[in-house]
């Protein structure tokens, strides 16, 4: 049950991040400090160098032999089903060029569980579960935030294709084979791929996992001044995302930039569509009582800032991410006790 | 006495700060990852929004009824001496456009002491002398930064007012004004008040300094909120700083940007004159024993990191104070240990 006093804990750590936007908003919208490729700067630091930080600080420090299997299998499959379903949209009413892919898997599927999530959580269900909510925060920075840049890569390399596609083929016919659709995927995978391996995000993830799997396994311990080296960069990672959100929203004319009816698209699956998904996939892979409950619960929190980060530095929505991550952070609390509320009656009604 | 557990808090203390700043060099070097205004935009950041925030903080948190009154006397003479020597040097040897007399003021007494000094100290002294130290941060950050500043804001508007000369000229003939030296001063002294009165690092300055006169005078607690709204901010001003100080260096053509020959004055100013000035007026202020000794030994700190980022928002000789940071913080653990040994034997042969 939530106390006075956990009310203020949640308090404590979501009003920092309202401030560090603010004063970005402030700081552009009143004496325009930064010009805009300034700002832009700021994003690709965020993006580029304090997330991969981070995220391999969070993938190592987590024993990936000690996880919960029913979670693991449910979140996949949660993902999954979003996946499939905006995938679907996509192809059939925006022509396959993955732009709602993307947009549609991050609104419904990635909710904000670091920075908001861990301290509700500690508030509502305990100390026991924040570590259970820690693993959802490892699957999405290691395998989801993976296949994210991976979409994003492969939607930028088919846009690059289909521009230089004449190019392509009188390659293709100057060394005469006959082009087949299995080529071209290959060619574009190998494109695809060259990038991946050269994003710091992407490889951050897999040391940080290698380093957890021998870590955990053999119990060394990481030195400390290699844990300072990496603390010294992550450390700015929340603030300066919050920084970089503020200074987009004050570069649009209007704080729900993508208009109204949109911002409500967002909030639905947001709030309905995403815990909805996650209490289908919890259900069937066997979750039940308090544990089905924080996967809901998690589910329905605000969206994270890494899609905003990634939005921004791919340049694909950003203003449907900032109102999305502006709006669902407003009635983020009202959303998140409601859920907690609704689920702790169902489970004094059994 | 300095145990090798000393010298570990001490490496692990400084390799972080070399690890932000190689980390920027390669990231530019190699990969080209920022734009010149994006590294503006960088900097920028850490010289408006962090330092600020950092500045604040500090301030806020030491104690202004609990300073030695002998410590603060001698700061403020070896100061004075340096500007005073550097002015003069200045005024005859460059026309008195301000350049040099912020570069050898900067040089001669700014030592690190946040990042570099408290480690430091704490290995050679022991806890107690933390506290003294920290005073000397708070004089650093509320005094000489801001005097640091004005000198800044005095040397831009005099520029500003001699490419203007000739309207002013024109203005003040039109009004039918004889023009005196002292209307001129005021009009300068104009310029750079309302230019101050708008520093984000001054106003923190005076706002931390009123809390600490109020927290401490009636024992008034910062809720947590606001301290966490604060550090969401200014947790990242290290790293920052130093990845700002990686991009400039990657910048330029070779690391030691300056030239060798100025390199050896930087260093000469730095562990020379700065210890030599601050035992002299330590001295005179009645200093004695280990208060002495640690006073000096903070003077032979390297270069503080708030200056090159100052020298760079400000675009005044950058290079010579990059490469002032960086030859100091190679050999300043040496030079240190080397005062630190020299104080002792002294101390012993008293």
């Amino acid at each position: 049950m939530i106390s006075i006093k956990e009310v203020f804990d949640v308090i404590e750590a979501t009003v920092p991040i309202y401030v560090a936007m603010l004063l970005a908003y402030i700081s552009m919208k009143w004496f325009k400090l930064f010009s805009e490729d300034q700002s832009s700067g700021i994003n690709k630091f965020v993006a580029k160098i304090s997330i991969p930080f981070l995220s391999f600080h969070i993938i190592s420090t987590n024993n990936p032999y000690k996880m919960n299997r029913k979670l693991i299998l449910a979140d996949i499959f949660q993902k999954v089903i979003g996946l499939v379903v905006f995938v679907i949209y996509d192809r059939f009413m925006h022509k396959g060029k993955l732009d709602w892919a993307i947009t549609g898997l991050c609104l419904s599927t990635f909710p904000n569980t670091l920075v908001v999530g861990i301290p509700l959580i500690k508030a509502m269900y305990g100390e026991d579960y924040v570590g259970f909510l820690g693993q959802i925060i490892v699957l999405q920075t290691l395998v989801w935030y993976v296949l994210l840049l991976f979409l994003y890569e492969l939607r930028s390399s088919m846009a690059v294709l289909s521009s230089i596609q004449g190019e392509i083929e009188e390659e293709v016919r100057m060394s005469e084979e006959i082009i087949t659709r299995g080529n071209k995927t290959w060619y574009v995978m190998k494109i695809v791929w060259m990038k991946l391996i050269r994003n710091p995000s992407i490889g951050a993830s897999f040391a940080g996992l290698i380093w957890a799997l021998i870590s955990f396994r053999w119990n060394v311990n990481f030195p400390t001044v290699a844990e300072n080296s990496l603390s010294i960069i992550y450390d700015g990672a929340l603030g300066m995302a919050m920084f970089s959100l503020g200074l987009f929203m004050a570069s649009q004319s209007k704080i729900i930039a993508c208009g109204k009816r949109m911002a409500a698209v967002t909030l639905a699956l947001r709030f309905l569509l995403s815990p909805g998904l996650m209490a289908l996939s919890s259900y069937i892979f066997g979750l039940r009582g308090t544990p089905l409950n924080v996967a809901i619960v998690q589910a329905a929190f605000p969206l994270g800032i890494v899609p905003f980060v990634l939005a921004k530095e791919y340049n694909l929505h950003p203003q449907i991410m900032s109102t999305g991550f502006f709006t669902s952070m407003i009635i983020a609390v009202a959303a998140t006790l409601g859920y907690y509320y609704l689920l702790q009656l169902n489970m004094v009604h059994h």
